[in-house]
């Protein structure tokens, strides 16, 4: 199984599945085209969250804002599954999840001549891929393809700070439903009942549908984390944020 | 198979894919993950346009805006199909559809202790269309994990009220077109030349290139109902209606 | 292999794979579903820059403003592939892309008494090309299902026109990304810095990140065109341009 990830809405990702259908039978699955455009940390945020509930596969990510620079191409083995796709640190973060604490080994792709300079999702990383799909890993690291390197980007999402009642915090991620997604953990409200988010107060429940529709509210989402909604409304609008805007929220 | 349909955008559907591939090798194909936000009544009325064209499937359906609370959940047998998703009637109406007048099973799925209580269909759903696939139904029946039942909440799609040359009826749907899919049948306008829609008198057609482009019209979808469409441009905006808009159509 | 493309949006195109699902197992791949509404040029285009990475396959292509008017539908052999869609120029020149100057064989579908007149990707395209898929079409050609025509509507997609230093253009297509494509060749740009577009006057670059994030920007894109862009940006917005504009390129 091959999983396809990235920022490049439609119709491009066809080019880059026909590229890995004429040299694999692999499945291709996949996770998502319309990742934030050009926004390596939600990108890295998302990852974690969608691909270790896959088996073991290859998985293919591009969201690669320095296509055509020198930044490197990267293949890294973490656990049973191998993650292609730009050394910009939108891989670290999943390659720490998916390897488990254990070890996690990264190789350089020898990118040769792309046709384009624009488009290494098609020309480099999907080739990289399928390549990767049908043969082992050590099959590829004797011969010139891959080259293992100790040197990459490395990316952490970003931490809260914790101090008490108080927590300084940040937006990974708003999604589709314009749930306000931050790196608070959802312990922070435990036996809590409500939140002071900025200067507004919000409930804390375990359902949207707890509190009236166009009701504001702070819940622990499907990702452990403290998210700040609105019942079949939009958050992201309600609480004026936007990923990576900062946020203190107070328990009360 | 397992069909896939949600209003989850992206890219939560991924992770309902990697627990589904964790589980089984079905076949999956997306129905849509663009319904519009917490809508079951449209939900309803685009899975009875799609899912009837499927060979025997198991689909899974989370539009599910009472996650969390009591609701239940239900796997649904209809004729060859299985439908899998929350008890909020989404599943009601294409249950008919598929059942063909033949009798229609329903169980409740025992959801456990799911991980998150915002995402069942990571959690309870997904994991249950991936038993129900590859086990029988009566297998899982004499289990835990199924409980026949004859509670569930039943749904209708709305009916117009026809009287002589009037029909006033709602709007079921409105498509990625703009076209406002009426309830009314297209036996409503069978040898109609046009009709009047409020105040605004449009000719009926065969098809929209019967009318030159930004002119409006009325025509028989392909769902069987009077739609209100503008040729190359959008019925909505033109005719100011939004789904589940009352419509009053008047034969001319 | 079945490839599927259209302008569909959601959920329409999931009829369609039901009504092929029903008829073969053939492996479905989905190109795209959100080319622009109605718009058979830019189609024409993206069909172009995706089919031919593919390996040989069925491609279904459902752009068709005039449905259920008098124009016909077309089975298309071009090399290893077969194309499946209306005649109203949409396929023309993928067909010879994938032709490869080789002979291209053209069929008119027998459409029969279709269940809708708005919808023969469901009820005409998506059944033929199950049936092509599945048969070979010298079968096919004995029957009634096919005719081979020699009358089909030809489309050029538009050329520049290059007086030394001047390049009198259009845009072919506008991505998610907002760069706007041209039809001016990139080796029109080789060895120059710079051009002037209209009256603004941008650096050719090779890579997006070579200019920093919200400068305007010309680079050959991977489809060898030369494309106006922003980095990190919209082109589109900044140039003031959309698909169909005529733009004047003048190397500097």
């Amino acid at each position: 199984m091959i999983t396809l990830t990235s920022d490049f809405g439609s119709p491009y990702p066809a080019a880059m599945k026909g590229v890995i259908a004429s040299r694999t039978d692999a499945r291709l699955v996949d996770v998502s085209h319309e990742l934030p455009r050009q926004d390596v940390g939600s990108a890295a945020f998302w990852l974690c969250e969608t691909l270790p509930y896959f088996p073991p596969a290859v998985h293919l990510v591009v969201v690669d804002p320095g296509v055509g620079t020198e930044r490197a191409a990267l293949v890294v083995r973490a656990g049973d599954h191998v993650l292609v796709g730009p050394d910009n640190g939108v891989l670290d973060p999943v390659s720490r999840r998916l390897g488990d604490d254990g070890p996690i080994e990264r190789y350089r792709i020898d990118e040769g001549n792309p046709e384009s300079s624009t488009f290494h999702g098609r020309d480099v990383f999907a080739p990289a891929a399928a390549t990767v799909h049908d043969r082992s890993l050590e099959a590829l690291g004797g011969t010139d393809a891959l080259t293992a390197t100790a040197e990459y980007v490395s990316m952490e999402l970003p931490e809260p700070t914790i101090d008490g009642a108080v927590a300084d915090g940040s937006v990974l991620a708003v999604d589709d439903f314009g749930n306000c997604i931050t790196n608070v953990p959802g312990s922070f409200v435990a036996d809590a009942d409500a939140v002071v988010v900025d200067t507004r107060r919000v409930p804390v429940v375990e359902a949207f549908d707890a509190v009236d529709p166009g009701v504001a509210l702070a819940a622990v989402g499907s990702h452990g984390n403290l998210e700040l909604d609105v019942n079949r409304g939009r958050g992201d609008e309600t609480f004026g944020l936007e990923t990576g805007d900062s946020v203190r929220i107070r328990r009360s």
